[in-house]
């Protein structure tokens, strides 16, 4: 630790669960933020000490300090559709509502979908990590990433240009793969291999450490090493998961070494944009799956410390960008949150670790910062109006929807 | 719809959404309340005109009224125990952490444990049914059932004399049963039966349609029209089958007509004692679950207004109270939730049933009536001081757990 003129802020008092190599949680800890960046992470005493002339120290009163979740799968233009494809099968999900509701949105849909989207994964202690606009635009905050839908609409030619390209350039790619069993078939079929698309693309020698697979439900235990040996990385996004495509092999994935990260996916596959909710869900259904694995569940898989793992370090290993976020040390971006855990929904704190996977509700979430900036504090998003984000969301969203033809059956007897 | 002198409220301007026999939803509707009775539910217009002389008239603003939601499962005993026993095999949760914790556990813990249980009940919507006291004291809002643990501490004596008592005081009988494989092979030998406890159950003809079961997991075809034909009622926990016990046949035990409700178990089995969050589960993991039945995910299945029927008029009938609770009717209590679903998380609402289920959290939860009295207003709760419970009941379970000898193994490296 060393003192220096730019430190702005020290946050003191708190539980800092840093996510470092060792895993260090400090009690009593603080956080000292220098600029963007996390210029000391140690006792509060210490810290205190050391930067007598901090401009500001805030006491946390036993909060809890998280670096910034990480959320490395969502479709940000898809904030608007939420609840038109609930309950629904996967070909009137496709046909039905998603394609109408994409193919009639404008630009300033999307931008009204994006901001609604950001409001939520503020207020879930996330950071929008593939807001794809402009690389390293926006202080830094924003890479541009190369994008592959699927599999199905994509030939060898792109697959393995993109590959390349994306290597020059010195960035990732993002590529949902074997999401169903339906596209492991056809690729089996079609490219007269064993099973599904990993088989493939490792075949083709398309498999690298920069690429970021979403969902990988469908992989078998080769599949699994494959992963593993070419470094892939992998987004859950548990929900989405449940809904419409099935139980990832999230266990096996993990003892095999590979990068397991989590997503939301987005609002219409899920509903609930929140790394917070989706902590709480990974745990429950990996437990849950272990019923079919072998006869009963089991409740020590994907531990409350694992889950964790997921949201933050993993997280930031999966979009290439754990030398400056996903744990608090110094010299990474001064990324986090404050959760206030003395909540009906969070006492008694018999083991905050597995509080803060299995209680904390977005509502904990009391402020976030992000490149030493708060773009939360005390439940105020500070950087745009909240109300006027909502109300032009859901006037684009009712008119789109008209626009697009879309007409939703009635649940119930509505007079 | 008629006066009368005793309206103290008419709440207007809402989407009523009433779980009546017709499913009816009313999209600018008002409930009137007279005393601790639903006096009208009807349009704005009609109720308004009906009731001149109300002593209150509350605008809600386009808000979503529902009846209050029924919680049929829940351990208040055990809110001082959450996170006690997270991530832990059964025999640990059970030896190591719970049995300790219940044994060690005094009349006043229990009361703190139980306000504490009743605040985040409360916040959530629901109201507390089994509140295990005094039949019908608390101006009717107490009923005393008889509870079994479970059948491997239960002779048969006890199991035909609990039925016969029951039925004489007309009452009904809660149980946990068939929670995990274990307790089906144990009784399928000591028994002589094919299968498991619902099956020797049916044998001794212990099944009656008072009989509440809780989880009853592992059910085969034939235990499950048992419980169908006898009109045995269920209470489906959803993230305690994932965490402890496994994948309930929900959807079979609907086509065949059982009651299924919902229920939260207890805090250390689930940690998040809120049916907002538990109809969510219910509908995901039971999604999910068809991809071990059919090979892929069927998103169709507990589609969202099945599974607001289970949290409102199933709960009401599994607890053999609809004919006061789980709609809104009238000559009903007036029991019901106001929800404000302006908020970044459920919007846009193309579809409010959907996103009730899918997109709800309890901070949407805004106020809740019981008995016709606000027992939340504009989340604040008034029959208790929150802040006190909460200061009592983390300093009561962490004077309990040292008592009781419960050390929790550290999760990460705190120093």
């Amino acid at each position: 630790m060393s003192g220096s003129p730019k430190v702005v802020v020290v946050l003191h008092s708190a539980v800092v669960v840093t996510m470092d190599g060792t895993l260090r949680v400090l009690r009593d800890g603080a956080v000292a933020v220098a600029g963007d960046r996390i210029a000391a992470v140690g006792p509060s005493v210490d810290v205190l000490a050391a930067f007598p002339c901090a401009a500001q120290t805030i006491d946390l009163g036993g909060r809890i300090v998280l670096p910034g979740l990480v959320n490395t799968h969502v479709h940000t233009s898809q904030q608007l559709a939420r609840g038109i494809a609930d309950d629904v099968d996967l070909m009137t999900w496709l046909h039905g509502r998603i394609w109408p509701y994409e193919s009639h949105m404008t630009e300033e849909d999307s931008y009204a979908s994006t901001l609604l989207c950001g409001v939520e994964l503020i207020r879930s202690g996330s950071q929008k990590e593939l807001y794809e606009k402009h690389h390293n635009t926006a202080d830094g905050r924003i890479r541009v990433w190369f994008g592959l839908r699927q599999i199905m609409n994509a030939t060898d030619r792109l697959l393995l240009e993109t590959r390349d390209v994306a290597q020059k350039l010195n960035t990732g790619i993002h590529m949902h793969i074997a999401e169903i069993p339906y596209e492991n078939q056809l690729i089996a079929q079609t490219k007269g291999i064993d099973h599904g698309t990993v088989t493939y693309l490792e075949k083709i020698d398309f498999l690298r450490s920069n690429l970021l697979a979403a969902h990988s439900v469908w992989l078998n235990k080769h599949e699994i090493g494959h992963f593993s040996k070419a470094g892939v990385k992998v987004s859950h996004c548990p929900a989405s998961a449940m809904r419409m495509l099935g139980f990832a092999p999230i266990k096996e994935m993990l003892d095999s070494g590979v990068c397991v990260s989590l997503g939301t996916d987005g609002a219409p596959s899920n509903n609930r944009m929140s790394i917070v909710d989706e902590m709480y869900l990974a745990s429950l259904i990996n437990k849950g799956r272990e019923a079919y694995i072998s006869g009963t569940t089991n409740p020590t898989v994907l531990p409350a410390e694992t889950v964790l793992k997921m949201a933050t370090i993993n997280g930031a290993k999966a979009v290439l960008w754990d030398n400056e976020i996903g744990s608090l040390e110094v010299g990474k971006k001064a990324d986090l949150v404050v959760v206030n855990p003395f909540t009906w929904c969070m006492v008694p704190l018999h083991d905050s670790i597995a509080n803060i996977v299995y209680c904390m509700r977005t509502e904990n979430i009391e402020s976030v910062m992000c490149n030493g900036r708060w773009i939360m504090k005390d439940h105020k998003i500070m950087n745009l109006n909240e109300d006027e984000v909502i109300s032009s969301a859901v006037k684009r969203a009712n008119d789109l929807l008209v626009r697009a033809g879309i007409n939703l059956p009635q649940r119930m007897n509505y007079v």
